[in-house]
């Protein structure tokens, strides 16, 4: 028998049937020796509205859950439900891991915590005098949060929608010490003729959105080139990136990093980060033959 | 990595959580090399009600669970919230098990199968001409299907409350074709000085009710006693027998054995019965010794 209690945990969201993060903790559990399930709660298949969280928080933990990774639609939406929040994750206003605790509900948003991670060991001393983001939604959100603590001098939110641009620029700008910015695409050029790097917070890249964010002419050497896209885990965006002889860092480190991280919420003990890259790069390499 | 599926089992009922089910079903998983969570949903510690348990079905189906041991007092009521039933468990009204199926909720009896294969098992060609059962509660009536499938000619079912014992003789009699009476308990001496065996199906014995059920002097050597308290496993009505010289079957071989056939619908795989009753022996040990 093993000597610690068995885990349950959820992934709650829409469209999460096909999600890795559970065959990524479950592996890691695995090797670890514990008894460990985690299931996803798919409200599409499901057919549950957003507004069914509350509900859905209250059952799983009547029903025995340890935590719940929460994400698309609900990672703010779930904020008003909790009992306590970590301070990283009350300031982002975000959440992705709930913790079913004694003392209630606790929050946590180890995406930005998880990018944190996946950027200091992934480009190892890559200077964020100017760091250019490019998409300003939730993920966006997670990693400027992420960027601002690691020391980002000048930040620079990008998007389509000039709005959300300029409110995350405020929203953070409010909350670091730091010159945070907002331009639209067609200031790229510019942005990057001087940017240190550039992270991509957008889907362009992903199997259903094929081809680069902007042109791949705009790459130099000294950029470094960070994509939050994972499948593939080699976008097109990586590929011109490398071909232009730029450093780079793929997504697969921010959603092996997220997964570390909640796994070592829920059960306090320390996953082995490599070994969960491995086995996240042998789920991946099938998608990206197929992409 | 493993071949099957995780899987995710619960136990719904009143006061389910010291239960030894859970450990018995993961600690055989874990010998199988499953990935396998089974949860208590104790409806006393959570302060639902009976008549949640719709909502219980309904949330635990969309959390991810494969399955639901059911205990008292849902048995009965489960029925009417089931897609299917096996045609044992509908013959009883009784359900103690639930799977959740591509085709729906499927109920299933496994007090009853598991009796059945404790005695075969544990009392191997003991005479079945006329048994008397004692207690027509929700066990005793489990107990009563097992023993006229097994070839039962004559069932007397005795209880204190006269209308019970009457109402599940009734029950019984227009269900097998077997002669089935039912008396009070003062018929014990007449009915324990011809009968071939005994079965005892109420809580006396246990450690909030010590004892025995009746006074051991009505026991004689050949007369077959069945108990199925098993906390403790070695009841004081199970001294007195062997003690008598009657052969005996403890209630732990149903406990083990309902919990055997769960778990193979379950998983649809052949648990090993003799290494599940070691396991058991080894969590009610401590019971006995505190009894």
């Amino acid at each position: 028998m093993t000597q610690t209690p068995p885990y349950l945990v959820g992934l709650v969201g829409t469209g999460v049937t096909p999600s890795l993060t559970p065959a990524m903790h479950m592996a890691e559990a695995r090797a670890l020796g514990l008894d460990y399930v985690y299931r996803t709660i798919d409200l599409t298949t499901l057919g549950l509205a957003p507004d069914q969280l509350p509900d859905i928080l209250t059952w799983a933990r009547r029903l025995g859950f340890d935590a719940l990774n929460i994400t698309h639609p609900c990672k703010r939406l779930v904020v008003e439900y909790l009992d306590r929040i970590d301070p990283i994750a009350a300031a982002l206003g975000s959440v992705n891991t709930v913790l079913f605790t004694e003392d209630g509900q606790v929050g946590y948003n180890t995406d930005t915590t998880g990018f944190e991670t996946a950027f200091r060991t992934g480009l190892p001393g890559a200077p964020v005098d100017h760091v250019t983001m490019l998409g300003a939604g939730g993920a966006g959100s997670a990693v400027a949060d992420a960027l601002l603590r690691v020391g980002t001098r000048r930040l620079t939110v990008v998007d389509l929608d000039g709005g959300r641009a300029e409110e995350l620029a405020t929203d953070l700008a409010g909350r670091h010490a730091a010159d945070v910015d907002f331009a639209a695409p067609d200031a790229l050029p510019r942005l990057l003729a001087s940017a240190s790097g550039l992270v991509h917070c957008t889907p362009t890249g992903m199997k259903e959105h094929p081809g680069t964010p902007f042109s791949p002419d705009l790459l130099r050497p000294d950029l470094w080139v960070a994509d939050i896209v994972y499948r593939p885990l080699d976008t097109a965006l990586l590929q011109a990136a490398r071909e232009a002889g730029c450093a780079t860092l793929d997504g697969g480190r921010m959603a092996v990093h997220q997964a570390v991280d909640a796994f070592r919420l829920i059960t306090g003990l320390t996953p082995d980060p490599d070994r969960m890259i491995r086995h996240f790069h042998s789920l991946v390499a099938p998608h990206e033959v197929l992409a």
